[in-house]
């Protein structure tokens, strides 16, 4: 009886030391400093990629266009331009808000660094929010800015038709794996060498989207492509844009830091 | 009295120490020295963006060519050579411009700069005036080596007909920001780690030229659109560009500087 | 007598430490898990090289294809967006995996490697292995993905049909002397300066891509050829993508590491 | 008269050193090591400089070839493509041959480091011997390889139609001076920071490539301009791609080492 009690003791100071951990940590003004440049870097980056897919002009789409939104794509976009658009705006982001929050954008890398050791439950799960807030914000200003159905279809995050299901979820997950492993594998040496993982890691996502945007749009991101879906009631394979990127992540995370990891992480053979 | 007096005596010397101050920076042959570096690179800027613009072949301007203009346009360019050639001038000129007069090319660059507290005053009004004279210079070269008006007017920064005017400057406000974030997020760390914002500021500057390009010119540069607005006699919107690198560069500045900074500017969570 | 005996206890005990020596490093768990990585690298690279040959249009294969194959390629790709694809996974991959095996995914660089002396025979010939199971492994896949075999062609390395094979030859060797020269002028730097050999070595992969392309395919890799070349049963011209690399990647290392090289590198003149 | 003997002595044994510098450096195995790799370098560069752009369709050109050169330019490609793989090229084997020689491949080049201090008269005239060996080499080939004379002419450095050849004189001078003056910017840090000068200077190519491709070929270097201009018989404007290059880099060095130079290269203001 008397070893039950302090058990039961032991579980409350145990809970209680949680709790003022994580009330400790959400009292923390840099915590929040860095959630709101996550909420803004995510913004930013999805609003110029719903931007960018929603301008280029899409032969099915071009038929029930309205007059503005035919003005406003008539400047004709190849695939080339926009990818590299885009990848080229992720790396500035990553640049512009590295040293403030990360930089990540993107629920999935905020979950592998949680697995690699680099961030802790609390802060990981405040920035998925600051993720999702910044991405539906932009998502809704572009759709808008956009009213035509059709346009906005473009931004939506859709398989190639003769692509199936598992085979896209595949290709997400591959994709992630490399974007997650790039992270990781500048993120120990950014600060004392190259001093950013954004040139790196946008070299990764272009190299993805260059080969795999035409297959499954590339996401790589779950708020990438979930309030597009959300805002065009347009949930066929969304699950694959959900969990493959967090799934890719997370493999590529314990991969990098628990499997391929010599112990002294030594540079080369 | 006597106080009266005192206060007199101390706002008479507080002005005489500031007319010093700014006459011992006026006579510093290194504000010279750096200010004709700036009039040389905004001039070299200028002359080749005029340049590349004017030689785009546009659909609409084609018809009143001069037969010289005609060959001097006949060979097509697409808009990611175009935009892709501008920025890797911009990154070019950085790079060499740096460590001369730090290779601004930009009032609302060199605002943002005092913003940020690494200019004084006197040296960014200095720095202005070089830059207006270079731009208009460079401006006035290309107006002479192309007479035809259509040509000219595709040096003109213009909205796409489908935007708003206030579209058109949130537009330019949302680049202006990205692109000054990323000049200070690379400016303290330029010297001792990857020596240049050159390659950091150029990628910043074509990703924003990809996705804005179409919409409004991407200007982000006072004295990229006023020389030729004022040649072309085409002031539609023009307050557009004057208003919004600056308004986008200061509010850039003031974010980055005092609200998204860590005491200690710890590099990462 | 005596000196016989001793000649070949003298002999037996060479071989015994030379066989020691193989089951040392052949133990040492350093060495399976560098070639796992190996694997993997060479794995995911060649899978996105052959499925991103056998998604681009070629007019000649147009005719015979299946419903399905005829949907994935549907969207144009010009060969300046394959290269650039190609080129930069292949720098993100030699990022993610330089430091746990180098990151070669190449046989005729990691025979490089050892006559540049950055590497044991026993640990190269492991590597060979596991790269040749990668390759194998991710063109089986991508043949099993894309039945049509006129699409499968396109993944084979093939001469252009105006180009001798002795001249295909020596452009697959001239472009793998470029490619390990950049490989082994990069490596001695890579860990104290830039922290990493991708961006050099996938701008050489880049450049030799856009020029010999079209010429040869631009294969600079023994794996790259070998098993889209078994697979689709087409041997012409093969030696010229065995042979070529290994001999180009051979001389380049020899030039380097023994001719042009000064007693103590400094740096330049 | 005694005063008149000393001064002949003193002559006398100022030649006399000066002979044995000359002597002395001439016996120096690194000098014919390094210029080896110049001739080595230039002899790449310039053959697929030419190669490249003898590929390339020319719209007049087509109606002459013979067969087997029409096979050869079948593949289609576009300026930016031919751009990009140039200066990736160049800078590539700037990568290569920087730590051995310079990889100046470029007469205008070396001579603009001996303005600026850093080579000595009797390599520079050794350097550039090599690169003039090279690059008439490698045009030599090139011409083999491509008999027809519509095409050699591809690779012959021309004036745009609608240009003026001062106008383009001043062109080539503007290109050479910021060509020269990023390898000066980069030269001094290279070093201890970057490592390499390839990727600015790689950079600056490609950004006059790209604005000035279309009016003069960008040449910024005699021996890219000159072998082709001997073999096919074109000297028409010649003299634009040989005082260009050498008085833009001059201008460049002058400007950047005795005008634009502040006491202590302090780095910005
Ligand atoms: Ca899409
Ligand atoms: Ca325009
Ligand atoms: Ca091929
Ligand atoms: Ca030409």
């Amino acid at each position: 009886m008397n070893n039950d009690r302090k058990d039961v003791t032991k579980l409350h100071s145990r809970r209680k030391r949680a709790l003022q951990s994580v009330k400790s940590q959400l009292s923390d003004v840099d915590l929040w400093r860095s959630s709101a440049a996550e909420f803004l870097a995510t913004f930013i980056f999805i609003f110029i990629v719903c931007l960018s897919h929603m301008m280029a002009p899409s032969t099915a789409a071009n038929t029930a266009l309205d007059a503005r939104s035919k003005q406003l794509i008539s400047y004709a976009s190849d695939p080339l331009q926009t990818s590299v658009g885009i990848a080229l705006t992720y790396a500035t982001l990553i640049q512009c808000f590295e040293k403030i929050s990360g930089g990540h954008m993107n629920p999935a890398v905020t979950f592998a660094m949680v697995i690699a050791g680099h961030m802790t439950v609390v802060k990981a799960a405040v920035f998925c929010l600051a993720q999702l807030g910044g991405s539906f914000t932009a998502a809704a200003l572009c759709y808008g800015m956009f009213p035509s159905e059709n346009q906005q279809m473009n931004a939506v995050s859709r398989l190639h038709e003769g692509l199936e299901p598992l085979q896209g979820f595949g290709i997400e997950v591959l994709q992630s794996v490399v974007l997650i492993v790039t992270w990781l594998a500048t993120y120990a040496t950014s600060q004392s060498q190259l001093g950013s993982s954004a040139i790196p890691v946008g070299m990764a996502y272009l190299a993805n989207t260059l080969w795999a945007g035409r297959l499954t749009g590339s996401s790589m991101n779950p708020v990438r492509s979930l309030p597009p879906a959300l805002l065009s009631k347009y949930y066929t394979n969304l699950w694959v844009y959900i969990a493959g990127p967090i799934i890719g992540c997370s493999v590529g995370a314990v991969l990098y830091t628990y499997v391929f990891v010599t112990p002294d992480r030594k540079p080369r053979a």
